[in-house]
């Protein structure tokens, strides 16, 4: 853990990026004890009128370099397109900030890997916005699961889907794929041995817009995606077997949002060809209505007093955006199961 | 088409084998007009002592060649365990009878081939159980696609998933995958090009309980399924998503089975980072409640009389096998792409 | 309790009726330990015809005063139209039978009164076939009351409607309400202080195709129900409010019929106009599946057997035909206030 | 229609009441095109502080006749407690200011008539903000209706709970049946001929969380509303059932708003104990997600402009207070059935 000189203060944030995301990282500071959103950059002037409109008090800039520069300016959230991600992140690094970068990290392994060592050099906080491993539904299963409620862990298997919202520059691996990926690798604590990853390029050339994701890890648990900008509604719904009870995460609804099953097999009897399944009851339990963003912006601020590592660190992500790429490569080559490449130890260490 | 000479009486069935599937047959033939069960085969007679209790008029017997010899039986009508099926079909339609065959077909594309073969042999009507075919909601989604009404179709994309029935000697992908395949070569009138499947054995060793199965198809059309006996809840859902419209098929539900949505893309313009999506409106057709095994039943009566071809025919049911072989091919080679072999000519045109 | 002289054998059943309900009173007993469907009755001839073939053993008549005078049958189960129940019933006690009959127990107090006095004097056991008492989730929520988990029971509130079956002669207070009326006197364990009930006639003329019932309670609880013919879609919903926690019974799903809901108001303060509203767990608790009916004639052989009185004795029976009888007054009286009139003791006491 | 004199500017618009609705205002008023919120003022300042956080330009002040005696202003919307509506509303309206001002109109129909008379001797505009009238699923229906595709109504049911907001001055009638009472007006376009309404008082005393409302018709249709503060989830339910269709508007649900079900009666014949039911096809029309709220405030805005009358004017405000007056009447006399006060004719007439 690095000694934190932060003085006892308010922190100051710049955030780099006004688009969809930025705004609510700006509502999401601003309303955050401990923390004020001081400035905001984006290339586009006509994305900080409305922000000026609504937030007087904090300055808006065209140049990004404006904010690296200001010392009164602790931190840095990035959300800008992937590819300016590595960029940003070494020059906000360079200056002394402290960074919270949207996800996924970067857009290769080499630049997630580069930004976690400009991190490591600099000695600041990075974090990335891994949203969904803070949502308060996300990790009450995390809890289950380390209790072991649910016994070992079969297999996941998760349907993100609606209709839209179609990139351009990138398809819906990259695009839904983080949030499968990060919330798998929470809950089951371990990275895959191989991933495998098939496709349809629908309504752009070589675009996908629907993808099934398969992760193997070396429990033997299975985790699969159904990942789709073409679907008749939007589902988020992860279903988690375990060994002894069942847990279904539904993103969607806005009560029940986790249910326990007390159900599975009983027993397996392949000489009598008997079989009895277990199903008792349901429990739905009570999870706060938190906006995970809140909770994401707050474990910042907290990680930069304390020093302490966030749970979604440069090597978190580096490892989600490790995930996507195999699943890029195996898309790439008929579906054939890739090797998920382990970080390097230097890296696995920071 | 062949030449037909069956009497104008009431159609004479016997039924062999009398597990789980084989009293629903019994039923639905008792209740046909035009038919009736005349005889039961079953090697354990404590199976055929119920049978006898609710129908007095049906003759039982432990030896299925009694129903075979006896020139009074029209048709058979085939329920025992898929290793059997080979060779009480060829000994069933060598003895003269039609031959309706639960699925799949057989436990091979060989064996099925052979059932295939033997009929055109004998000149007698063949047929396959797959039972989803002629589920009015099924048969609903069939016309909407013949119509256009969805446009071309991207992919198909099936939740079919319980808690059990664990068989003891196939996996979940012989046990449910027949009904996705056969609905699936219904609906877009075409065989695929390649399979993929990928799964786990979390309860009884070697034996797949989860399976996510590819098929790729030469309109571009993929389809996939997660088929499992380790869930939570049963799901029964299969989603058609078209270039125009998209469907959904849940067969859990008592109402509303069929639903389709007038939702789309509208334009995407990737110039200028444009898109608009059609969300219309949502039309559940009313969907006839009959039981699909009704319809089934009635149909193979129907070709006897007339000499036409079953909807699902021994052609039909090859082609399920077949891609039910490819299904496993690919998950003994660790989910490799396993190309689909069509059908040899002189057996295709059968 | 009366003494008991049954011989240790298989209690003989005759069952009057053949009509609706008729057909599943005789698969109960058909598949009861302990009794047997002996000899059915019904006016129509036709209506016993497919009883004979399904039950070749069970002897059919259109008299039923063969089965009452047959000294071999010990119970008659009468499933009737409503007007015969009083007469049937008296004969059958007179004839020394121990009687199970359909809900309502008669069509008026002093039918219903009658024939708990004859039962009494014939010393026989006399149960009233309130089916949904004996159901799982019924029971498991009297169960729940009982331990106090829900606290105080504020109020009752009913959906039961569907679109049909409108009957002829009666209305929907008598179709459906006895369901409610009988279930929710069972869970309060008291009889109403007055009944209210308003309603539209919209298809027949003068007879009731909507009705919403309403009952006060000594306790301060309040039952209202809504029964309906008229409507988009089938509810059988039931939701009991009470001080500490909250109870949900849906009897159209097949999963989660029984929820519980640790839901309630925490604070109120007017002075400072706070509220707090405690939102907990919701459990859904493991429920049988069995059919209600399997354990109601269950229940009547058992009472027969032990002389203990049913739970839906002909007392109980006689409570839901006041309620709806004072329910009736209410519509006829534009909706006023109707009190309900306890039980004479001489009744009461039985 | 009067002559309406407004300079073709922006139209300034001065709220009163900056407590749990008055931001709501403000936010549609800001984001209206040809209007802004000028002024905002609220007894207690702090309620003030947020609001001149989030727009600067917004004055901001705790005496609301400086609003009142502003020229510059032209309208006001009154979102205080229902006691203050009658003397703010008199006030805004003898100062010149046209008045939208929140639901219900006023505590008694003496107060709600005075207001609809001040309004009528000053010639500006006054709009009740019954919301709902607005939303875009009731007014699909009321087209629905409209075309006569439901053909009569027959009855309307609603579902209005959820767990909270207890008020502390009046009840639940009060708080939510202006919700329904509005809607069913608007729907039917008839006054009631007469209200019956039943409660209960659980958690403080005197004041009722639990209602049944029943409103009959000249038409002969009857409108029934649950409406309770007690109950384990949000239901915001209306099923109107016609004599050709029946349609469903729930509001909770995020897809399919709005269903309408071809469902009905095709045939009864008590002679021969006959009846048949047709289940036709269920649409889901596409309804527009735009807020019910800025359609008002845009209504309000065209009305002022046009001299055109509010679907929501001081006339139908008055008559849901009437409805509600009666139903209170009820509540107190024990559930009795009581006279609708039809509009005097002068009031009437506005």
């Amino acid at each position: 853990m690095r000694t934190v000189s932060l003085p006892n203060e308010i922190l100051r944030v710049g955030i780099i990026g006004a688009g969809y995301w930025g705004p609510n990282i700006i509502r999401n500071f601003n309303e955050a004890p401990g923390a004020e959103p001081a400035a905001v950059a984006d290339l586009q002037d006509e994305r900080l009128a409305p922000i000026r409109k609504r937030y007087p008090a904090i300055r808006t800039t065209t140049d990004h370099r404006e904010i690296l520069s200001d010392p009164s300016i602790d931190a840095v959230a990035i959300a800008t397109p992937i590819s300016t991600h590595r960029p940003l992140a070494e020059e906000a690094l360079a200056a002394g900030k402290h960074v919270l970068i949207e996800k996924p990290l970067a857009g290769s392994g080499t630049d997630a890997e580069a930004i976690v060592r400009a991190a490591e050099k600099a000695g600041k906080t990075l974090m990335v916005g891994h949203t969904f491993v803070y949502n308060p539904a996300v990790t009450a299963i995390r809890k289950i699961l380390e209790r072991g409620d649910l016994g070992r862990v079969h297999y996941i298997d998760s349907q993100r889907v609606n209709l839209g919202l179609h990139q351009f520059d990138f398809n819906v691996l990259w695009d839904l794929g983080p949030h499968d990926v990060s919330i798998t690798l929470y809950w089951l604590g371990e990275e895959p041995v191989w991933v495998q990853c098939t496709g349809g390029s629908f309504v752009q050339e070589d675009i996908e817009d629907v993808v099934w994701l398969t992760m193997a890890f070396p429990s033997g648990a299975i985790a699969h995606a159904h990942l789709s900008w073409l679907a008749p509604g939007k589902m988020r719904t992860m279903t988690v077997i375990g060994s002894k009870k069942m847990a279904v995460y539904d993103d969607v609804t806005s009560v029940e949002k986790v249910k326990i099953f007390d159900q599975g097999v009983e027993r397996l009897e392949p000489d009598e060809l008997r079989r009895a399944y277990r199903a008792g009851d349901i429990l739905s339990p009570r999870v706060a209505v938190t906006e995970a963003l809140q909770v994401e912006v707050q474990h910042f601020i907290d990680c930069i007093r304390t020093g302490k590592k966030p749970i979604s660190d440069g090597a978190a992500g580096l490892r989600v955006v490790r995930v996507l790429e195999a699943g890029i490569r195996s898309l790439r080559s008929g579906g054939a199961r890739v090797a998920y490449q382990a970080e390097p130890e230097a890296v696995a260490a920071s």
